[in-house]
């Protein structure tokens, strides 16, 4: 098949005509699917049926230094639960907190800590005219909402196969003072499936900052979302920990992780993880605004998930069901779209997403033409700041939710819809 | 006996090294004892059994609405969780956001986010110089503590039998633009246990304020912790929302609760009420901070406590366990001091605590000599704002956590303790 931009217009005008027959034959089977969101399916949740009902009895409600779990207290989770999230995080237990069921929380409220009160002894960000963040792109809509929310200028950096184009970001980092940080999905990144080279690592961990209080957002919340068993096909990613501490820049970095999508997202168990000062930071503020997390969904998690090895036996169930869902993904792309050009996507080896770059202008229209044929997915512009999308182009695609059948009639609807759009862009 | 204020320096002193043996006894038995924090004791977090394994399979992890709990989203809350926490709130569903483990932390964001970005449409708080906040005393260290963080000015009011002295009240809401809400317990309040008087409520209603924007932050704590069954012993409350809205004030009020004390403190859910317009803007910013709140907690609470009668008879439960511990503070704290003279407490008919005032000047002293003799008790001071009591006067007396016999002998210790530091004040 010849590619659509070397198509002559008449062989293209034909084109588009079958494609809008097909288009209007998806149309009228009055499709409702969903690639929008990036939720577990419920044979996904399913796996995580014994958490349940783990705790059932008064006398299990005690936590190993003899806590109540019950009552009131422990601001900054069980020692236990440290450890579990240690193990999410690639951390020592004294450097972490545990909190509630959300992640996301944890990152707002650390933000606006540094903007009510300050860290590490700087001003609080508040009292500056202008605070600027750094947004790799694509990325997550909620990182950018929180931060615009804030009132933040949001940059957007180019985001390569390994990680943040770091010649921007370093250049963005050393020159201005007002540039106060980054967001970063460093593993399996949302949407694009990289992970951070350890050079990317590196140069985050010790670029000069203008700002002495830039903070690195480390949101690793795919950290141990493999797809595939074998470590070889599995990525590793360097510790922006360690990497702070040996560049001598230790207070640099916050990093987060949950189990949201480990066992339930809405009752799963989230976690920070910083050095002793920041930790120190964090513990104060918390305790100003909770007497404590729920400190019995943190023992459910330590008796069902047990430590790393029972993380990593947990994970590779979910890999088994989430294999065939991307492996469709990748096979329904490559047969409708190889031959069209124009279009590229990723292949990822974890997380929760596929990104989809249309040809420059298209995203909207297809995002449309989907809905319109009973197909939501992620809204064009979405994993851009303000969701804004320069080039019209990045579309998410979040394949774990809808059975494997739903998925691939998803995808011929998707792949019908790029082309149409593809079409009617370039007969103008 | 005669009041110590009537005796004569001999006698005092004699009667003061009387109870420096009784004390040094005291000292002797070395032992642990609590009446510090409001926590429920174990005999009543067993009320609560059945709640840990109501959800035990996935089937029952299902909203009336279709919605699996265990999945992500629903950001204010589940409509049958809405409708329980409507009838502790003494609201409609529809105004009602039902959240995580903590009314403080809701509390705390409510305030955060009329800081951050304004309220009904005024400007942000940060953006003034000052933002002064009334606060009834002696009142709730954890309120207090929030709005101090925030940087605001802290008023103390006088808190009388039927509420904040509401002459005072009045003054500095009408002639200061920078009084921005008051903090108040209504009901059963901590630590007091007075509750509001329906004149009280409607003069905090209807009353001028010359901040279009001054909100009521209504922590209903104990709404519904009676002590006594029958309805002519229990304390009525006039709901603020009500009368915020006969007043022509429907945006002045901010309601919070929590299942903190008829559950299990450490994994409850909290719950928000306000105007239509107010939970508009909560959501909101809510939607920003989290993709939604621990669902199968909210469901595992309507399961179990069901509806208003539910809760009314689980919390008859409660107070069978804690009747017994308030008649034995009232009858050590009568049996011991009444005679003694200086002092005063309450003797409440819900809620958590008894307050106790001491002569003054002598409460750090009591405080010092109890926690010497093993007995832990609230910080002087913790019932006012920067923890700073200017009478050194009020204690928070909690009797809720020890087993009876414990809180005798806890009881039997403070008050040789009142007696010991009235006494040493007296001889100067």
């Amino acid at each position: 098949m010849t590619q659509f931009a070397a198509m002559s217009r008449e062989e293209l005008a034909a084109c588009k005509a079958q494609l809008e027959k097909d288009y209007a034959a998806f149309k009228a089977k009055n499709l409702s699917l969903n690639m929008a969101r990036g939720k577990p399916s419920t044979e996904q949740l399913n796996l995580s049926t014994p958490l349940l009902s783990i705790l059932s009895d008064p006398a299990e409600c005690i936590a190993e230094d003899g806590t109540d779990c019950r009552n009131y207290g422990v601001v900054d989770g069980l020692p236990e639960a440290k450890r579990l999230m240690a193990a999410m995080l690639d951390d020592d237990p004294d450097n972490v907190v545990v909190g509630g069921n959300s992640s996301l929380t944890m990152m707002h409220d650390a933000l606006a800590w540094c903007i009510d009160y300050g860290t590490g002894g700087c001003e609080p960000w508040l009292t500056l005219d202008t605070v600027k963040w750094l947004c790799p792109c694509p990325g997550y809509d909620r990182h950018f909402r929180i931060t615009e929310t804030f009132g933040m200028e949001l940059i957007p950096v180019p985001q390569t196969e390994d990680g943040p184009d770091m010649d921007v970001v370093e250049r963005l980092a050393a020159n201005d003072a007002s540039v106060k940080g980054i967001w970063c999905v460093p593993k399996y990144a949302n949407p694009t499936g990289c992970t951070y080279s350890d050079e990317t690592v590196r140069r985050l961990a010790s670029m000069p900052c203008a700002a002495s209080d830039f903070r690195i957002f480390w949101d690793n919340a795919y950290s141990i979302h493999h797809l595939f068993d074998e470590a070889s096909q599995q990525d590793h990613l360097l510790d922006i920990g360690v990497a702070c501490k040996e560049a001598g820049n230790p207070q640099r970095y916050f990093k987060f992780a949950s189990t949201s999508k480990v066992t339930l997202p809405g009752a799963g168990i989230a976690a920070f993880a910083a050095s002793p000062a920041n930790v120190a930071e964090f513990k104060k503020h918390l305790g100003v605004t909770t007497v404590g997390p729920d400190k019995l969904n943190q023992l459910r998690h330590v008796r069902f998930l047990k430590d790393a090895e029972g993380l990593a036996a947990h994970m590779r169930k979910h890999a088994a069901i989430l294999r065939p869902k991307f492996a469709l993904v990748e096979q329904k792309l490559s047969d409708g779209l190889r031959d069209v050009g124009g279009c590229a996507w990723s292949n990822p080896r974890g997380g929760y997403f596929v990104s989809f770059d249309a040809p420059n202008g298209c995203a909207t229209r297809i995002v449309e033409l989907a809905r319109q044929a009973g197909v939501v997915m992620t809204g064009a512009g979405a994993t851009w700041p303000y969701g804004r999308d320069p080039h019209d182009s990045n579309i998410r695609i979040a394949p774990t939710l809808p059975p494997l059948e739903e998925l691939g009639e998803a995808l011929d609807v998707f792949v019908c819809c790029v082309k149409l759009a593809y079409a009617e862009k370039l007969l103008g």
